[in-house]
């Protein structure tokens, strides 16, 4: 055995956080709970589906007819715009902080059984107009805008259909605020950003690459704490969604058709993920260290009924995988561009 | 409506992580997957238990027919102690660490039906007593020993036999290293450990304390990030299990009973969680910002079948919360001691 078969550890430049891999223990059996894998067959319009079009929903409002896509205040917003100031800096031990933002919901179709997967590349190009004309609304207003998608009941996704969410804040999350700090120190050492390095590394090294194209590389990091955890980098130098021009926001559709259909198709299954999108802090600042960039974070792990449960030690101590991210992208450039439903069909 | 009853954040000064905490989110309805609230009858005895005494398990090894607990080597251990050396100190976009430990598993009681909730306070004082002998031995040879229990099929855990494991590794985990660094930093300004201010003000506030005796202290933090979380502290300048007395160890059992109780109580089920023990580090030296505390984790939100799902927004920013800790507080003080097991029979 090499010695990266054995237990080792890698490290998350990007947050600081360390990753426990144990690739010997692939092989263990599961008695566990598994998922459910029905798959439910959906209609494409469903009256009772508050994101569906021309619906009213549970506040009275109505959706408009839409045809492409559709943003609106989510109804249980967990970010409002005018929560009183608290601040208790000074106060080590319970240190409190306004938040003061928004919470939108975004239809990524007028279908209500579409996924992005099964969405043409023009479809798709219109989710990505709509990500950008919200992030340069929102980035007026905000510091931090972060656009992310749930999909799939395990992942706590309350409806099928398709779409994300847009949450924007004054302050920096916690996350953002470790990338910021990881990348602006690696700047600072090596005047180049982290991120321009590690698509270099990863360009010649040829390993962890599941697609890539002029404009996006999308590799298994190096440091993927989730099994089939996948980056989607920018190629260029683009700190933030506001600076991708048209060329650029086609070819992210294009990859983002060939990363979910690689998902869909490796275990044969509506593929369950959150994923979202970090851009540089809209702070008024250069954020030259930045490179913007999308996680994808699925939870299955060995079938469409068996997924990694990050417990226990992972919650107490740090991530830990089975399967090396080198064999997570090997198995993901093995699955087919074509859609297993469009084959079946 | 008061300030902290509008969206804000909370800083857990332990590891450094904000919270966003949304109040009025509480009422949102739930449309989403649910969770089966099916709990089986076992039985106290199961041939097919590889946790089960005298029962011989897949890799031809037998149980003792034990009657107390029970500790053997895991027969898929993430961590093995012969890993050979790997380091990349210096490649700082792919640094790699070797990681050599072990991981055991630890069963709470011979009986496959009990868990800690349903057991005696002598029965719990053996569980606590092993886990001491386990921390001794295990201390000898590692720096870091991660003593944690997963508990239900939604927390991963396979097996419903009443156990835990014990995961002990050189290096320090990436939360552990956190608590470290942030204690040892409050220790320095303060010249007072950090969790032995937080006991003071707690016991003063006397808003989110769940249980209390003599030596331990429960409380829903005041930063917690899941539902109905609970730090469990020791009151006395405890740094590790070693230094627990014999007292301080039967006091320990009953306040698990306690809050293993009340947890079951809430929502009327076999309550999930993962839980587990921050020891300062065994690196031979003085630790004296350390205090030793539990953390747990548990999973339900609502009812027995609603959970909060930590995904989208929480994988890429940071957690949030709906209902406050002090209300979490509010609900667990209100529960019965008496298991509602023993009510119903
Ligand atoms: O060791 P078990 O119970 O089979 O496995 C469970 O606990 C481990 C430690 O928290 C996790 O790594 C696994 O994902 C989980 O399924
Ligand atoms: O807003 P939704 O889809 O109802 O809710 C889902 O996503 C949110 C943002 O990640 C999470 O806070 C919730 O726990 C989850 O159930």
């Amino acid at each position: 055995m090499q010695p990266m078969e054995f237990p080792h550890r890698r490290r998350n430049p990007l947050n600081g956080q360390w990753v426990l891999v144990s690739p010997h223990r692939n092989n263990r059996p599961w008695h566990g709970a598994t998922e459910a894998a029905f798959e439910p067959d959906l209609p494409a319009f469903k009256a009772d589906c508050p994101l569906c079009p021309a619906v009213e929903r549970a506040n009275g409002d109505s959706n408009p007819d839409y045809s492409e896509t559709f943003v609106f205040t989510n109804d249980f917003a967990a970010l409002l715009e005018d929560s009183p100031e608290v601040s208790s800096a000074s106060d080590e031990l319970m240190q409190v902080e306004t938040a003061q933002g928004c919470a939108r919901v975004m239809c990524f179709s007028p279908e209500h059984d579409k996924t992005l997967a099964e969405m043409t590349v023009p479809q798709l190009t219109q989710v990505v107009n709509t990500w950008q004309s919200q992030y340069q609304e929102l980035s007026q207003s905000y510091a931090c805008i972060q656009i992310f998608e749930n999909k799939g009941e395990i992942m706590g996704c309350s409806q099928p259909h398709p779409h994300g969410q847009i949450w924007a804040h004054h302050h920096l999350s916690s996350e953002v605020s470790a990338e910021d700090r990881h990348q602006a120190g690696y700047y600072l050492q090596h005047d180049r950003p982290l991120l321009a390095d590690y698509v270099e590394r990863e360009l010649n090294e040829q390993t962890r690459i599941v697609e890539q194209n002029d404009d996006w590389l999308a590799v298994v990091p190096f440091w993927a704490a989730w099994p089939f955890e996948i980056l989607l980098v920018a190629r260029a130098d683009i700190r933030d969604f506001g600076d991708l021009d048209k060329a650029q926001k086609t070819s992210l559709a294009s990859i983002l058709k060939n990363i979910t259909t690689r998902y869909d198709n490796l275990f044969q299954c509506r593929f369950p993920y959150s994923m979202g999108w970090h851009n540089a802090p809209a702070n008024g600042q250069d954020n030259c260290h930045w490179r913007l960039h999308a996680h994808f974070y699925p939870p299955l792990l060995r079938s469409a009924t068996i997924k990694k449960h990050m417990v226990g030690y992972e919650m107490l101590a740090e991530s830990q995988r089975d399967l090396t991210p080198e064999k997570a992208a090997g198995a993901l450039r093995q699955t087919s561009l074509t859609h297993y439903k469009e084959t079946s069909s």
